[in-house]
């Protein structure tokens, strides 16, 4: 088959499409044959070489795909030859053929095309376990997403409302804004024109954010905790602002709030399982019924996968960009 | 009646024994005549000048207490005068008299005595709502206890050990761990003369702990987090050492962990009466079947408070130090 490689870690142009062997399927995995697999940040850092995929994970980048199962391996039932299906992956989405542990295998949504649905995984695993299993947003209450044009972003809006509560979002431009609010959106923050604490007291009668999802670490915690209501839960779940910051825990003590960081990527395979339950039980249905959907940028090659990294390093995107292969 | 006033902010003497007008209850509250209250580091920040009384809140120190109903305010049923109870306050405890929402009332444990059930309300309540309700420790998890030998510590270590979890205390003196390890604790660890990250490491076989009671804020931010295990919780109920500290959000990040910060004293009289209920549901039974104590260091007559915050001051005590009214 062929994958997308790091020879030599850099910018865009170390993503080189190459022969390489196919992947076999162990106890309880299937062999997909890949139509579509979608970028994530965690792909651009380790194609600069700062993300090594975690052990007996594959070495290609893609956290997430869709296409038909190819094979079944040993123990596997349930699951048959053809089946269409979406993935998530502790590595290796960006090529033709990926082997795929059962419990991150989920069927393609009813009204999802099998391209669209590798947008899917991902974002609804990362926001269901966080905003939901972590940080247990209730109906009413107010949640603040920063990056609300993201994948991330696009996805947090549409599963928060229709769990009844209140959305906030901070993006980079009117534009965005104005996809956020399409999407249901109801607190419309320019960053860069905004201050999101302010603006978010100001919306909400002093109140705050009861659960923030928040995608930049060390440059917003200070300020993530100015923002949070009492006994609100900040989730941050990336670090594009840094590691490393200054917390103030008088403030945390005042709110009884509570901080939490997590990755899905690392997760074993049972925490994996269970999220993935969790999504199909809650947030499938809402994408069967409309309710829900993907948001897609655009669709690019696979073989054209540094294009696809440039539009995410521009951040000009909203949504989530896809990589096509030539199985689709 | 009499109560500690406090004139002046200013060292222990600043705690002056005086005549004031007798409190009166409110809707939903009852009269209690107090036998023994007991100190709490936020009486002596509140001594200082440091921890106004929110509120509404009585102006004298005091943040638990045991007594008599004296009487029933409006709309009070279940209760009776003459019933022997313990009590959260959101202040008043150094006093012979104090109003409390019935939601802060619990009746004395079989096989307490009056004096002594001053020791219970805030321990049960801080322990129980941070390491059960918040941190959700399970059997066969590790809890770390920072002042193992404090009140707070005493009853964490029997409450931890009562539900079947491992526990890892830190404290001053081989005195201190040696009562720690008769309440039950496992792992000892003298932090003047070792540092608890290593030594939990070596105990855990690397792992860690999974939730930490933590009451030194900022000064241990950077190596509770180090000791947390991969999903672990830690619960800060103190800051000691400083409120501001720079937290590593790429280690909570890696270990999917959770930093959570909470008082009692600002909560609403829902919050409370809700953290009440769940201690006599879980904690009560555990007193009365002598599986947990009160751990009392001594009794001092009300009158000489002063002397009781230096004891608390001086960090020799180990266990509640408790006041004792004319009353008793």
């Amino acid at each position: 088959m062929h994958a997308i490689t790091i020879p030599e870690p850099g910018g865009p142009e170390a993503l080189v499409w190459a022969e390489v062997p196919d992947p076999v399927p162990g106890d309880g995995e299937v062999l997909v044959e890949v139509v579509s697999s979608a970028v994530n940040r965690a792909d651009v850092l380790q194609r600069q070489g700062f993300y090594n995929p975690p052990p007996g994970a594959s070495p290609y980048p893609g956290l997430e795909c869709a296409g038909r199962i190819a094979a079944l391996g040993p123990g596997v039932t349930g699951w048959a030859v053809g089946d269409e299906v979406c993935a998530l992956l502790s590595g290796g989405g960006y090529a033709e053929k990926v082997a795929v542990p059962v419990g991150q295998l989920l069927p393609v949504p009813d009204g999802v095309d099998l391209t669209a649905a590798a947008a899917l995984p991902e974002v609804t695993a990362t926001v269901w376990s966080n905003v939901f299993m972590v940080a247990h947003l209730r109906p009413g209450e107010t949640l603040l997403v920063h990056g609300g044009s993201s994948g991330i972003g696009t996805m947090a809006i549409q599963l928060a409302k229709a769990v009844g509560a209140r959305v906030a979002v901070t993006a980079g431009s009117p534009q965005k804004l104005a996809e956020c609010a399409a999407l249901g959106a109801d607190i419309l923050i320019d960053y860069r024109e905004q201050d999101f604490v302010a603006e978010l007291e100001k919306a909400t009668d002093g109140a705050g954010a009861d659960v923030i999802l928040d995608i930049v670490g060390a440059k917003y915690l200070d300020r993530n905790v100015k923002a949070l209501a009492v006994n609100g839960r900040l989730a941050i779940i990336g670090l594009q602002g840094g590691a490393k910051g200054e917390l103030n825990l008088g403030a945390l003590l005042t709110k009884r709030a509570a901080v939490t960081a997590t990755s899905l990527r690392g997760r074993s395979l049972g925490e994996k399982a269970s999220i993935m339950a969790a999504v199909r039980e809650h947030v499938w249905p809402l994408i069967a019924d409309g309710v829900v959907r993907p948001v897609v940028d655009r669709t690019v090659p696979m073989e054209d996968a540094a294009e696809a990294h440039r539009v995410l390093e521009s951040s000009a995107h909203i949504g989530k960009v896809l990589l096509a292969t030539p199985n689709a």
